[in-house]
């Protein structure tokens, strides 16, 4: 006997209905949160400290394709991206909004398997979800994500403070994520081809998962706030190392170099992009959605960067006049384009 | 000589292009905006007040038809249908946030126009616009609107608070925008029946208006600080009277009956129902989309509502084993059903 996969449609609950069976159940854990979901709208008390405020939105076909990506995956990473810019802010995240549209392809278990993921997002960065709003589409799956944090001041950091002779950092690795894209879209090219073929997906775990379950740095600003760090300008990696450095430079009115030797790039990441004959600098430098943290220190800050791991020092910033630009390993000097792959430029 | 329309490709500005576009030129005005627009997120400053949050998402061919919906007017709206929300809880809106994804069938002269509406809005309801997204579509024009305001704790009225013996009052009148829908909708079908047609509007603008450019009432609300009076409940009829009084007497566990005399009605809305076979009291309690404000208050209150213009006590609050009920002109107690029209149910 084969198990039947249960399909309850959206209509049978009612919009309403629909929220209460999708929200029930899950206390508010953050104290600011004074009221949550249930009434024409959420109230926080951030009491002395600022709100910081974000919001993304994510379409199908356009920022995720529903062959390749699990629907739990999905709303944990449709929370995570919102949350990277709030700790881009050097903020601490409290609280999410979430806005649905769907077409009647999505049943109630499909809905199920996505708040699960922006559940399982919730617990882990400690937010609570406070409202929303679910709709009707007449195609796909779109999602719009606010997120709130706090903030002092003084802990604020925007993209606008870097100064000449700050050191340039960079979290964790970069160019997985845009590689582990790459090992999901050829997958899905060979099984629309031959759909007998199961995908080999293995050995590729760690950018498959970095592509999929990104996890925004909230470590990081844990340990700048231990350190007592607070960096002169940050901004969360997501459209790649290059694109974010011009957004840092042109705000703040400076020229920066990036090393090529201080890129950091994961060893499965090297590997796959020798064998999709790509470079793997390139990658690092242009891909996307690597959801780490760029950020600029002052030099005397220095030793408290040595005590956070997994930060690298990836060049420095300059004046305005010098422009951006890579120091290759073999001593030569290049601009950095703005836009690097011609696909990314869309 | 033909004059020729305008058209420029959003592609031609690129995603930072096209927002520096659309939102330069235009200062913050509040004081609890403490950083707008250009950063990874905004900050907001509400100091010892509460910060309240509301969010919307409108989609096209759900929420709006472009056929007959301007696009000035359906970026006010989306800003509007927000705010009366904020209003809702007896605050006082103060920012918003706008995600927009669109297909390449809209221009930038297009978007330039939803924006024209948006600013329309920030401006007469006095809120800054500090953040949001656009992001490309397959198919249509998604908006997702999040709204802010302020209130003390004190000052905020939620749905559960209403108490047997309460008064049940009604801002404005009720039913316009549906039949300003109905208007519309007619309209359109003649025209795809024949394209030589001009539509016939006149003498309609009223509910027109009432269904194309809603006005939530900030008026009421600064009138409630104004005189003292905080309602025990409050909530936008956004989905008509019957939906918006059964959300209050399930939170605040209660019945009530409504007067069939004390429904507000505009005379235009009256006559046209009449025309279009349609009992007006029935598009009074089911019509959505009006945005009026449904509340209750406190018998001791009266004198302080009385000197409110624009209010109108429809019945009062009771206790919840008496259940929801109309009283007729005619004498008659009915029971009121939480959906009325077969076309509202979807």
């Amino acid at each position: 006997m084969e198990s039947e996969i249960k399909r309850t449609e959206v209509s049978s609950l009612g919009e309403f209905g629909l929220i209460d069976h999708l929200t029930k159940g899950h206390a508010m854990v953050q104290p600011s949160t004074f009221v949550g979901i249930g009434d024409d709208a959420a109230v926080i008390d951030h009491r002395d400290q600022l709100t910081v405020v974000s919001t993304d939105m994510l379409v199908e076909g356009i920022h995720f394709d529903l062959m390749y990506t699990p629907l739990k995956h999905l709303g944990y990473k449709s929370v995570a991206v919102n949350l990277s810019d709030i700790y881009a802010m050097n903020a601490m995240p409290t609280q999410i909004t979430l806005s649905l549209a769907f077409s009647n392809r999505f049943s109630v278990e499909a809905l199920e398997e996505f708040y699960e993921g922006v559940y399982a997002a919730c617990k882990n960065f400690n937010v609570d979800l406070i409202g929303g709003d679910t709709s009707s589409s007449n195609k796909g799956f779109i999602i719009s994500v606010t997120a709130f944090g706090r903030a002092t001041s003084k802990n604020i950091c925007y993209r606008n403070g870097a100064k000449p002779g700050d050191l340039v950092c960079v979290s964790g690795n970069l160019g997985s994520a845009y590689l582990g894209l790459q090992i999901l879209e050829r997958e899905k090219q060979i099984f629309l081809s031959d759909q007998t073929i199961q995908p080999d997906l293995e050995n590729q775990a760690y950018v498959v998962g970095r592509q999929l379950k990104p996890e925004p740095r909230f470590d990081i600003i844990e340990l700048f706030e231990k350190s007592g760090l607070i960096p002169t300008s940050m901004i969360d990696i997501s459209d790649g190392l290059v694109s974010e450095i011009f957004h840092i430079c042109k705000q703040s009115g400076v020229g920066a170099y990036i090393e090529e030797s201080g890129i950091p790039i994961h060893p499965d990441a090297e590997l796959l992009a020798i064998k999709f004959n790509l470079d793997p600098v390139t990658c690092a430098l242009y891909g996307g959605e690597d959801y780490e943290l760029l950020f600029t220190v002052d030099p005397n800050d220095l030793e408290k960067v040595k005590y956070i791991p997994d930060i690298y020092i990836a060049g420095e910033i300059t004046e305005a006049d010098h422009g951006i630009k890579l120091h290759t390993k073999g001593g030569n000097i290049y601009d950095l384009k703005e836009k690097g792959f011609n696909h990314f430029t869309a």
